[in-house]
């Protein structure tokens, strides 16, 4: 028998343990061996279930207890995960986690500790709740050098999006719907800002390039700024907006890395991810293109995740799995990378033929796709050129010119 | 040291030999030991290459070098495919194969042997070429129950089906263009007729539903019927005409499956994989629908697989994976499953009045969608009801009236 315990019940919490114990024999079969969730750990009172009587307040019970062979982790944040996720691994439990907070910013000393006490740290939950990626990366793609990841990666943005795209709302109307429905927290901006994205372009990062990359290291932008003019004009290029993450290996052996709402082709498959839905689009230098989509989040789709990294533990109990990066160095994210790219740029003006003469003056015919609104607007994709010399040019706007730029994958 | 060896120097085993040899550090790095191609087998003579030493002609060399641990057939088709694999398996040597017409045939045999032997026999690359989708099946969506499966599993039909839809060819200057591009053979039967699709559909539920599926029991339908109207009709009801291969855990547990032209609502993710991309999508309890995509032919992508294989082989060569199915009932097909579903009608007759007048008189208001074209057509998608009920209502028409029918996801 082997005997696995959850510390906290919340959302994802309680899904782990809904679906250890309803779906008992389906787990115990597949892994070939009795599973017994022994205890659930949670400071609050969880009365009147049928498994109330395994709830704990005490962690020591579980880091004391030999039996216990592999711990979940679903608190969320990273006081006091951190502390107990270390201590479970270092007495030799294996843990596993959705917590992307926690792995983003403590990932490469988690797996050192792991490796070190020869138990496994899983974390298959932590990105894109219910699609399977981790494995698909680190076993699948073996063969493969990866150089480029894109993702959508936040189901609270891509909703708000596809509303404004769809239904044609701004951005408030989207947010307050987002709220009502249950897909955006009362302060969502640990969402609209893009940090939950930067967190799991942070660990997809690490798995594909094997060294750790932090939070602060990503340029991150949210979706705050994005108006329907915006959606608009990108539909007229041929586009939709999208939050995307990337990080890309560099020639240099650095890396960038980036979240930022971007216009992408209609006929790319990102396009066609929408609402709560998340992809994550891998480059690998024998395989090409691969995408995996799905449910980013929920409680079922997360929990399901946690319980497939619970089983893998149990399988691999005395055989680590092979996964690790290391941490990065302090110049391993080249910041000052200056990409080949094209922008999406909106000048706006009181003095539209101020406006159209400057334009003519510092872009010439060296773009692609011009839309001129009535109301003094100039709407356009920049020829493909170095991102410096764009924004060189940029910068001769003058006279109450206002100029707005987005990121594109086209 | 692990010795390696190849069974076939096709376009795959070649991209094998030259993944194991070209990127030798990175294989040998990322499973923690020098992995050395020692034999390829193939009776052609291949002088000239940098490793043309490692040709050889006798299979027994293979089997009975004890060395040689992990064996890859690449070789294609089911004989001698069968009888070489069985026997690397029987003398303890893992396996590794591309060969979807050996595993959609000899599946369940062959694993059963592999795991009588304590060895491995994986098959990543026979389904969707580069794409991962074995592993995240078997793996990520551990703790799920998968009930369907939907799939665009053939890159030749789907980029004719592309080239229909997008530059309105018809269906043979498609399939000539596909042809002079290499995407399609000369003689283009198994693809077009939609075998290819059949056997990788039977990989597929095998995986999903643990039991052998076999080619003769997938309803199978290629794409040569499809026709630029039907295109044309599609677009207008908001869909997409694809090759779909699916199979349906139904409540009684058998399962029904089947390979046919199918419209797919614009909206769906599936729609848009375009040109020789494939798609897999699964539904499961838990997690709920989850699609992998990517290049599911072509020699490196296809390569990268077997060689994904291989490394998987050499980090379990003392502990078997857990993958494994049983061979199907007899009846465990139900090919007399009568779905609830939509489907597209096309309808035509030279006399256009009695058309409409019998159309009426079946049909009344019981459908969604309703085309008239001027010459004596009428095409609809029919309410959503049991497939039986439809079929007997369109037996109705009389006096030279023409009826087609396609399946929906509609």
């Amino acid at each position: 028998m082997i005997d696995v315990a959850i510390m906290g019940h919340g959302v994802v919490g309680s899904g782990v343990a809904e679906i250890l114990i309803n779906h008992n024999d389906r787990i115990s079969g597949r892994v070939k061996a009795p599973v017994n969730l022994k205890y659930i750990l949670d400071l609050r009172d969880f009365k009147g279930l049928t498994y109330s009587e395994k709830f704990i307040k005490d962690f020591n019970i579980i880091l004391n207890d030999k039996d216990v062979r592999v711990v979940a982790e679903v608190m969320g944040g990273v006081n006091p995960a951190y502390d107990f996720v270390k201590k479970c691994l270092q007495s030799g439990k294996s843990v596993v986690t959705s917590n992307k907070e926690l792995v983003a910013s403590k990932g490469a000393e988690l797996i050192k500790i792991a490796e070190d006490n020869n138990v496994n740290f899983l974390f298959e939950a932590s990105v894109g709740g219910g699609i399977p990626i981790l494995r698909p990366m680190v076993q699948c793609m073996a063969a493969n050098d990866i150089d480029e990841i894109w993702g959508i990666l936040n189901g609270t943005t891509n909703y708000i999006l596809n509303k404004m795209i769809v239904d044609n709302m701004d951005f408030d109307s989207a947010l307050k719907l987002a709220q009502n429905l249950g897909f955006a927290e009362k302060d969502p901006t640990a969402d609209i800002e893009g940090h939950d994205a930067c967190r799991k372009v942070c660990i997809l990062a690490a798995l594909a390039f094997n060294k750790h990359l932090y939070p602060n290291q990503v340029k991150t932008e949210g979706i705050t700024n994005i108006t329907s003019e915006d959606i608009e004009y990108a539909d007229s290029f041929g586009a939709v907006i999208k939050l995307i993450g990337h990080a890309k290996k560099l020639p240099n052996g650095k890396i960038t890395a980036s979240v930022s709402p971007t216009l992408v082709a209609k006929d790319c498959i990102l396009s066609s991810v929408n609402g709560v839905f998340n992809a994550v689009m891998l480059n690998g230098d024998q395989t090409g293109e691969v995408v995996f989509y799905g449910k980013g989040a929920g409680k079922e789709a997360t929990a399901s995740a946690v319980v497939a990294d619970i089983m893998d533990c149990i399988k691999h109990l005395n055989a680590r799995k092979y996964l690790s990066w290391e941490d990065g160095d302090n110049d391993y994210v080249d910041m000052a990378y200056d990409p080949e790219t094209r922008l999406y740029v909106l000048i706006k003006s009181d003095d539209f033929e101020s406006l159209k003469a400057q334009f003519n003056k510092i872009f010439g015919n060296n773009t692609t796709n011009i839309k001129n609104a009535e109301k003094g607007e100039i709407a356009f994709i920049t020829e493909k050129s170095k991102q410096s010399l764009v924004e060189q040019k940029l910068s001769l706007f003058k006279n109450g010119i206002s100029v707005k730029t987005l990121n594109t994958m086209l």
